[in-house]
């Protein structure tokens, strides 16, 4: 006899994520990985990682890498959970805090698999439609719910929403806000104070993408450490593998390769988005590691691009949503991809 | 201002693994790892990964680990999900198919994170008691419920459930059965076949027993592919980390090994029992990799054998659970931790 799903997860689709073709032929721009190797130390502590690492159950609360991440990020270390990737954080702060009938504040456009989550929960969403600079509206000022969820630099835009706002916006705010800072080391500026200055932010970080390390699945967020107990309570007990717990920490104690490749990236970023507009694509300023473009003054359209590009095995992420159905997001790679790029669309238009 | 997590999360107390201490200087013999290390293979296979598994995105399906697990365990790929260790598929199943007014059937005694899991999604189980030997009892079959959790050889008893009267349970229950075989490659037979002979069963399986990769966090489940599909839906894009999906494929490309350790563990396990009878112990017919054992001719209490043996640097899991108020679980480690642990409760005696 057949069983029957949830009504919330058989009636939902399912987050699909970017294409992960397997082998290396691609020029890979679509799911906003880091193009440069992840610390050296990184890959020794991996190789010198032996068989009890491997035997033994991890450290629940990974409590080596969560003194290192309180040291470096100057919070105390239960005010630090860590997470298999961001994307179980989120996942947690929704099933710790949201009841079916509570209500989750979002904007548009932003991160899809925000919504994705909060149906699969059986909760409902508000989506508030960002200003056509992709700034935060006035509404949302005034609009209430028992979690807020934030991305920034936010995805797929990479605009930053202005600081100082969001400052105002957590101290009025009823319910939890939860900032996702995935793409922020690669911005002007973060919001993890605010971790210690309001009881109700928290502040969600990953090692996927300045740190270069998204196949090892790290995340962690920042937050008062009754909110962090809560989540705590609700995550998987051996929930971060042992050899990512490794891998993070080596990374975390090497900041300075890391912000070397944040400032190659940027830098490319900068020499992309000049180049594109160059060709007539309009890109939205970018504080992330990837830009959204859109082909107003191109002779092809967004969809049309991303097509001809995969036909020339180069992968960007085509979104097809609403607001952005003629907008591709392209992952700033080395320059040398960037040129391989540039070139192709120069070539298919 | 503060913010208040879910009613369900607030009030319980979330599940409290057994201890990990940092360093080795501990005979570890409480949560039921392999005393042995995993397949060479595996450790080979983890020191060539190199910077693209640890910097891109791992397979979202670990299609090639779900291969050949296919082929191992003589089933379609599309009924196989992977998961971060059996704990996020425990999870995934509640989430998936449990609405909030729905009930959870239960044994008792068995593995407490499966009450803990379903209070913590704010729904309801109901525990029916095991008879005095731990077999099911009769009224099992007349109870009904969305979902069956069952373990099978069963935690912490180490006893295994007649196979027929389990096909019958399954072939007759209105909602998913959930079989959880994490012990079961040290036990006489398993109940894989009921994935295929029934649209209503999902049976679990982890690495971090018998492969001996607990740090690893590598689960999976096999059940009709529709089932499969939902949970799927559920479950993060990136679940495990690439470095896991690596491991856990050398892992079973190495079975052999693995069933070597095996029985080395089940004729330890069986020497181990005989010698706790001898002291004065009364041990449970364990098909697992541990030992359930009640003092009862012996003259300390279990909580002071816990505590005496931890003084000595020996770790074994006093569960402080009705029924099991005197016993302890010990895991079957080497035959030189066995013989340390035989050693001291003589001393202790």
């Amino acid at each position: 006899m057949m069983v029957y799903a949830r009504t919330c997860v058989s009636a939902a689709e399912g987050y699909v994520p970017g294409e992960q073709p397997v082998g290396d032929d691609y020029v890979k721009l679509n799911t906003n990985e880091n193009p440069y190797p992840p610390s050296p130390r990184v890959l020794e502590a991996l190789r010198t990682a032996s068989a009890p690492e491997v035997r033994l159950y991890p450290q629940p609360t990974a409590d080596l890498l969560r003194d290192k991440l309180a040291e470096v990020y100057r919070c105390a270390p239960d005010q630090v959970i860590v997470t298999n990737g961001m994307d179980e954080l989120l996942n947690l702060v929704i099933r710790t805090y949201v009841e079916l009938d509570d209500r989750v504040v979002l904007t548009y456009p932003t991160y899809v698999l925000y919504e994705t989550l909060v149906r699969l929960h059986g909760a409902s969403a508000v989506s508030l439609e960002l200003e056509p600079d992709f700034s935060l509206p006035d509404s949302i000022f005034d609009t209430s719910g028992k979690l807020l969820l934030l991305s920034r630099p936010n995805s797929p835009t990479g605009t930053v929403f202005d600081k100082g706002r969001v400052a105002h916006l957590a101290g009025g705010f009823g319910g939890l806000v939860a900032i996702d800072e995935a793409y922020v080391d690669f911005a002007g500026d973060d919001c993890l104070t605010f971790a210690q200055q309001f009881d109700n932010v928290i502040v969600m970080r990953t090692f996927s993408k300045s740190f270069s390390l998204a196949g090892l699945r790290v995340g962690f967020g920042v937050a008062n450490r009754d909110v962090v107990n809560e989540l705590m309570k609700v995550k998987d007990s051996y929930n971060v593998s042992a050899l990512s717990q490794i891998a993070a920490r080596a990374a975390v104690e090497d900041c300075q390769y890391m912000r070397q490749n944040v400032d190659k990236i940027r830098r490319t970023r900068q020499r992309l988005t000049v180049e594109l507009e160059s060709l007539g694509l309009q890109v939205a300023p970018s504080q992330a590691n990837f830009v959204l473009a859109s082909p107003d003054g191109y002779p092809l359209s967004a969809a049309e691009i991303y097509t001809r590009l995969k036909e020339r095995k180069i992968l960007v992420r085509y979104l097809s949503m609403r607001r952005l159905d003629n907008s591709i997001r392209i992952t700033v790679g080395t320059d040398e991809e960037v040129d391989c790029l540039l070139k192709a669309l120069r070539d298919i238009s």
